[in-house]
């Protein structure tokens, strides 16, 4: 890659997961990242200030492209709360799900990152509680609802729903029975909100 | 221990466990067991054909004690069925939180033997899942829950509460939200259950 492009934060975050994924997470260096981008690894601290924080950096962005696919799902408001409840979590399922089946490396060099950096992966659960609540006090607004805590309430799907989002059950997205069982499940769910 | 006495599986059970606990799992051999009780390898290769089964075996024997206890909440048939499923979590909460916090180190010991007999995990949630359903069924008999399918109810209801019971979250166990955590989830999920 030419060093006369700008180097911007974004373009060593590509270049970190590009590095990652050639080397594995144990052997990947700033140095490495640098060869890519064809600069000094001076020129990535200047963005960076420390290895760990561009590996928090690079995993911050993986977990974050979730967020914003998410994001739209929550601000539709023009559907029925239940059936955004629905499509979100279903959309959350199908994101990890990807991510899990589409590249396992990857997936399991990000495992290996969360690990690492347990403050982004509770900023990232904090923002899609933030947008399930969203979607329960929308559905409390239109007497959709009932959920005298949506908070509470928030947590409580999230924490219910980990099977078809915690990546210690990504073994199990693969059975032929998932579907089925996030079905039932989501629906059990959605019959304890009705109002 | 005195040889004399009659050498049951038990017994040996028992010095298996002893012996993982002082050993830890990478360790612990059966000719340690056999030291234990005071009698040769043979006598309790007699019992338990290899290393494997005897592992196996303990480890059963570990999970099953959770089974019997809860056993008796499930066929308590004159409490409601709702109060029931909430005591039943509950006591699966209780148990699984008493064996990680009060013997850390064997708790992880078991946390290796299951990794290595995944039949035997499989089984001992195919028990609990049935005696989940038991209570639902009753539930449905008396007017109380409202599931066309029992079975894939309880799935729901043992995937939906798994931050309070599978080891993965035994970290998470110690927070001092944990309580109003489960209470917010399970009443949910009671909620959904109503006819």
């Amino acid at each position: 890659m030419a060093a006369t492009e700008t180097l911007t934060a974004e373009r060593i975050l590509e270049a970190t997961e590009e590095v990652l994924r050639r080397y594995g997470p144990a052997k990947a260096t700033v140095v490495d990242v640098a060869r890519v981008l064809g600069v000094s690894h001076g020129s990535v601290y200047r963005h960076f200030r420390t290895k760990a924080a561009l590996r928090e950096a690079v995993t911050h962005r993986w977990l974050s492209r979730t967020e914003t696919a998410l994001a739209e799902l929550t601000s539709a408001t023009g559907r029925p709360a239940p059936e955004r409840l629905h499509a979100w979590f279903a959309g959350l399922f199908e994101a990890k799900r990807h991510k899990a089946g589409d590249d396992p490396e990857l997936f399991a060099t990000y495992g290996v990152l969360i690990d690492e950096s347990s403050g982004v992966v509770e900023e990232h659960v904090e923002v899609l509680v933030g947008q399930v609540r969203a979607i329960v006090e929308d559905g409390v607004r239109s007497g959709e609802f009932t959920a005298p805590e949506p908070d509470a309430t928030a947590r409580a799907l999230f924490s219910a729903t980990a099977h078809f989002h915690d990546p210690a059950y990504a073994e199990e997205w693969r059975k032929n029975t998932v579907e089925a069982e996030f079905d039932a499940l989501v629906g059990l769910l959605l019959r304890g909100l009705r109002a």
